[in-house]
């Protein structure tokens, strides 16, 4: 659609989709109403005291300058030691950059796609991939993957990519919203394809160290020039306001084109907030501490819904990573309007399942790293509903 | 140029053409030498203490969650008061979108312009807008200014937009890297031109608060659906790595573009360094103080350079606004080689003049913002070469 005075992208924008929810809900609040917020990524665990203490510490020290646009060096090598001791890959940090993650994921559509070109994606998906691709004028094949899988993509995937042949593959193991976790031998076997193929794959694997039962297997180990792999400190370490995420690349070509975008964009991250994470990083104890203690307290909070909530087990499998549970209503009802429902009758916000995918109109997210108790609350609306 | 396996946006990107310098800098600091640093508008003051405890203050009180795409309401209400008391223009809370200064640049260049449109620069003039306008693949058409008008645009301009018909006109007073100030009569005939024609206008307002000499005229005031103000907190207040600016449209259509852009795109800025800020701005007397401490600072560093530097004041005027000085060298030499020599014999970093515009290959930029000891150093190997 071309609008009159604005640019084509303008007319692809669809922003966060789930925005009529937001709207509803702030509307609530505005007139007294009470929200049980199930909708967001948002963790209410508390981050560390060391990353608040070390940022303030930066802070007053002065590290409010511009810096490097691809990120301080320390932090990169604290990254770079953050992954050799939790995944075991060596990665070598002048192949890091820091960004939001949310950012990186247009960073990788505009440096590799252009107009029209095909981007795949392997659905229910985290929404800012349709809505940066969509943006961008990019042609959206969805490839959905269903509960009866375990939400695991089966080889008809690969018929797909031959007949589509796109640009680039965007795939999440560990997979928001269904906490899916890809085996080590369907992930070579899908880079091997894109390697084979020559086409461009990111691999967001932002949920990497929140993982609870399948062993997570990273493509970081895997040697191909367009692999693109992103990943964030916001969820693990409960920091989403940090805005610090980072990509990883094999490419010197790959990271100089990224750098250049990165500086005519956004210049740079915050320094301090990157010294911050970077000082605590380097404390391997505090962060095998953190990263045990957050990952013991989703695994609790999983346990007790589906102790205490029985209707749960009947509508869906325990999620094996992340923070979220992907519940499929009835077939036939409209799914915006039962979140819409919910939230105006009961009073809890969820994410509708379309935001996820078109094949997922008939489900919703609920979000369990908020407050617990709206959690329970919301949970149980929701099942006595569905 | 189409890259193999890139897009087309990665081939017209040229980050910060400056980085043949930054880079060689760093080579000669990481052989141990020293390098004084006049090429970033870098300000070396010290940010007030309230900024710095209140931000830290927010961050230990936990507001490290997601926020608000357009920013925090508390900031965006600050902001229109700090607006309304230092340039006395009454400007509606929800018209403000919070972002680096840096980003809007790109988020109005590509909510207006599609592919090839043409926008019209004044120049000489900040370097992103020339790196965004090329990565958006857009037609730039540079309309020089030069030292004998006191780089103030004559009335040609109009007979060149009349002829060049833009999408959209980018001008920046007060002026990086010149320090001019446009005269409210010529800043009112260029937006009622720009109103009259339907081309849109976005004013950089960045240096508002920073001017010397002639008064400050902002557009702030004018009344047109297409005109955007950009403006940062990074300059006045010396925080440029809290990665803070923010707009003014009085357009709710492009407010809510715009709104989706930065949800797409960033997600959102970090809420403690919101909060902190906001929570400085309105501590009235504590920001009048800044501001005119820091004025009287850069004042007092004009007045000191063009007193001690007898050969300043040969080359060029005093600055009206920012902390730049435009340093025309011999037109016959190459600039960029100038500032490399200058660089690697006296080991004094600026930023060549071409960067600032086509027609300006024969100046060279100083900021006199960092440290005053490098600037008066550095300067004076300058004035002894040129």
């Amino acid at each position: 659609m071309r609008l009159p005075d604005y640019s084509n992208l303008a007319g692809r924008l669809v922003g966060q989709e789930m925005f009529f929810i937001l709207d509803r809900a702030k509307q609530i609040e505005q007139s007294g109403g009470k929200v049980r917020h199930l909708e967001l990524g948002d963790p209410e665990l508390a981050a560390d005291s060391l990353i608040l203490d070390r940022t303030s510490e930066y802070l007053k020290k002065g590290n409010y300058h511009y810096t490097s646009s691809a990120g301080e060096e320390c932090l990169k090598k604290a990254l770079s030691t953050l992954i050799k001791n939790n995944l075991r890959e060596d990665v070598n940090y002048s192949n890091i950059s820091v960004a939001p993650a949310n950012f990186l994921i247009t960073n990788f559509l505009s440096l590799v796609c252009d107009n029209e070109d095909t981007v795949f994606i392997l659905t229910p998906a985290f929404p800012t991939y349709f809505a940066s691709a969509k943006m961008l004028g990019l042609n959206v094949v969805e490839f959905p993957c269903f509960p009866e899988n375990g939400y695991i993509p089966d080889d008809s995937v690969f018929d797909k990519l031959e007949k589509t042949k796109p640009k680039a593959i965007l795939i999440n193991s560990a997979n928001n919203p269904t906490g899916a976790v890809y085996s080590k031998k369907f992930l070579f076997k899908l880079a091997t394809f894109a390697k084979d193929k020559n086409i461009w794959l990111l691999s967001d694997e932002t949920y990497s160290l929140l993982t609870y039962e399948d062993k997570f297997y990273s493509l970081l180990g895997f040697n191909y020039d367009k692999l693109v792999v992103i990943s964030s400190l916001s969820k693990i370490f409960s920091i989403p306001g940090y805005r610090l995420g980072f990509q990883v690349s094999q490419s010197a070509e790959f990271n100089s084109y990224s750098n250049k975008f990165l500086s005519t964009t956004l210049s740079c991250c915050p320094p301090f907030l990157q010294l911050g994470c970077s000082s605590f990083l380097e404390n391997k104890a505090r962060v095998d501490q953190v990263i045990e203690n957050v990952n013991k307290e989703y695994r609790y909070r999983i346990n007790f819904l589906f102790d205490n909530i029985p209707k749960l087990e009947g509508l869906i499998k325990k999620p094996k990573s992340a923070f979220y549970l992907f519940i499929p209503i009835s077939k036939n009802s409209d799914g915006n309007k039962f979140c819409l429902d919910l939230l105006n009758e009961e009073k809890v916000a969820v994410t509708p399942g379309i935001s996820f995918g078109k094949d997922f109109s008939s489900f919703l997210r609920v979000a369990f790293c908020g407050v617990f108790d709206d959690i329970k609350y919301g949970l149980n609306s929701i099942v006595n509903k569905v």
